[in-house]
């Protein structure tokens, strides 16, 4: 199974923020952003391995920035690294302001998404190629957060889990 | 300000998973089990403090079990706890089984939800009284996620966060 | 077929009044309220009877009280009484005031539902045990009701409805 | 304020059954028939006064007939009676078999909408004049459906409801 | 295969513009309204031809008035003209003063459709007889539109469209 | 008013096919593409302008190839030209194979949109720099369309469409 580059699965969703998708204070429902960002992230995994995906998990997520309504957002997604079966996919959230032009981040996520075939079998994915250093950054993170997930299930004893023990013990 | 007993809190949202809601493989999609459990748990964080809420951020979700089309989906949000103007909401979901009305549980999630006035600007929120074993021992954890949320953020060093070293040290 | 109990079909739908939900003067459009308990009202009988379940009939259902954008709505329903595939579901409409946490009834319906096979046809379900004083007062009330829509449809004659008659005659 | 002939206010609505639309055995939700005729019966009563019009009650509704998924479904909608600052509106609600384009009665339904002003109190409405055979008894059969909702909502007592009563005495 | 009348594939789509469906003005947006045409020609074109019907194309949409929230809308879609297997139906909007009851066209539109077997394969359908002075300059005017479309679509020379040509050598 | 870049205004709307979106076959309805295309569409006017933007109309738009639910689907959206107060936008529509990743065209379409300020009135856009031969020829084509659109709309005689009538000259 040949390695694909991570840029191959980038994945861009610019849409408006809808009147059907506002809080009471006129911004995005943070439930809306996680549902269209889920939407994006599954392509982008599934781009990667040209397999249906379905979400695994979601990572923390950061609303740091209300978003207003008649807002232009941009989701980009793509993946950061692959383990087995598993896909960790980088979500950065833009809005744009409309009279300068400008965009900020909004938000950043992190969604994992499984590979399996048509009766929901889990099956293996192509590793991930980085290029970028914002790419490399992300890719070696994965391995973290991964441990990080797994010692928050219970599934990993702590002091097994070397790359996050590291990071308390400088 | 009052402290207000975390089952005061708990808010039942039971529906159906709508032919609207399903991935290609007729199972509801990730990021609609998002969407309307963040509005659950803005409800419940609603009733703790009685003021307009937003969500902060989404901590780690897995989704461990799938939800076929036609299920009757069950989310209970209840908050865990409660920093100056932020609430730990815990969710829990659960399936039936249609025929032996069995229901499993399909998979817990955390939301943060911040307190604001009218113009957006955060306020204080009531303390939380635990008094079930899992009530108390959620309350407990909420402190420990409070703190990997910061180091995570950037917003804490690592040394500092006393509660989660604890965890790599023993 | 075992009896059971009217309380093990309750079903609560909490939500939000969303945006999309409103009409011009800016509340819940009646429409909407109306869908919203079908399928709460549905999976009640679907506990009932573990069956697929279909809506029968609406009885005379009032909207006395505006519920406004933003508001939390609590749907409750549970059987009242079965007839061989069909059941009466009551349900009760709750609105919370948010600043002092009150709730107050916005209106009552009733719904029937049928049982039915996987091609459609109607099956037999369990009868209904009520318990409390209001269950109990339901239950009695089921026969009158079930009266009258058979005279409003002309299948029984009003001379027959024994239940229905007495009303008028007091 | 001058009477207006019930076909004024004769409100079509023909529009597909969607995906989005279905119950497990693929056939329109009751709830989504429900919502479509509250709108097509508001806009008959809205043309028939002219004012801002609010759902008030819903009669007896039957849903004898399943309705499938991609069928064409034909709401027809008219006023049949006022009273003060409420209109009754009476739906046909019919489907199409694309094939012989034969349409047939799926079910009738029965609404009440309340005429307000910008700050929803109730204003007077125009009489109507039934014109047609069908009208005319269906403005007759009106005032006892009102005694009957007054009765069931014990706002009446039985015994004054004296067109209703006729009904047991013959 | 027998002609058909124009008039008896007349469909009327009258419906509330919701709250969902607005853009930032607060009017309904173009996308919204172009999804609502598309469902009523294909209800008309399915009508003419009693086979399933996909849209072909959209031919030039003019939205020379905006429609406000709330507004009541009405969409008349009726076949102008048959070819083989494609329909051209052409739609009327109608938008409706609420206080003066007075309704002022707000757009036309001209879709074409295909009739297609169960898989998807073009089909014959009936020619059209048009009655109306309006359905014969219509009928009229679908052949000088048809050949607008091939030429622009590279499939037919702009000397070979004579209908379209003598427009241009008055 | 400074010039600017086609490029600039290119915007991406890559996103699921969804089960809400579909026609009886299992593909999406052309409707709802024609409302994700305004969407896009709408977004790049308003990048080229920094205004509100409204849909002025939408040219002829063939659906030559069906997309099944489940599809991912690009949206690409980029002005072609603009002319004092309105601007073309040109959508290509593409649609990805899962398993090779390939993709390809599923229909291009036309939509101009008008800036207009705060209360609806149209406001002066920048002129359009187009780069890229595709960019040049859409520009150069962009006023033949212009004055097919007054012709067919009565606003221009056949006989002063110089750049329309050159096409049947030839």
């Amino acid at each position: 199974m040949e390695p694909r580059k991570a840029s191959q699965s980038l994945t861009i969703l610019t849409d408006l923020v809808l009147p059907s998708e506002t809080n009471p204070l006129n911004n995005l429902f943070g439930g809306e952003l996680l549902a269209r960002m889920d939407r994006a992230a599954s392509i982008a995994a599934r781009r990667h391995c040209r397999r249906i995906t379905v979400t695994a998990s979601v990572n923390h997520v950061a609303f740091n920035k209300s978003i207003a309504l008649g807002s232009v957002v941009t989701v980009e997604a793509k993946i950061s690294r692959s383990f087995n079966s598993s896909m960790e996919i980088f979500l950065d959230v833009w809005v744009e302001d409309r009279e300068s032009g400008n965009r900020s981040k909004a938000n950043e996520a992190i969604y994992t998404f499984v590979a399996v075939d048509d009766s929901g079998r889990p099956v293996q994915v192509p590793a991930v190629i980085p290029e970028t250093d914002l790419e490399i950054e992300r890719f070696k993170g994965a391995l973290r957060r991964k441990q990080l997930s797994l010692v928050l299930a219970g599934k990993m004893k702590p002091n097994d889990a070397t790359e996050l023990k590291a990071l308390f013990m400088e």
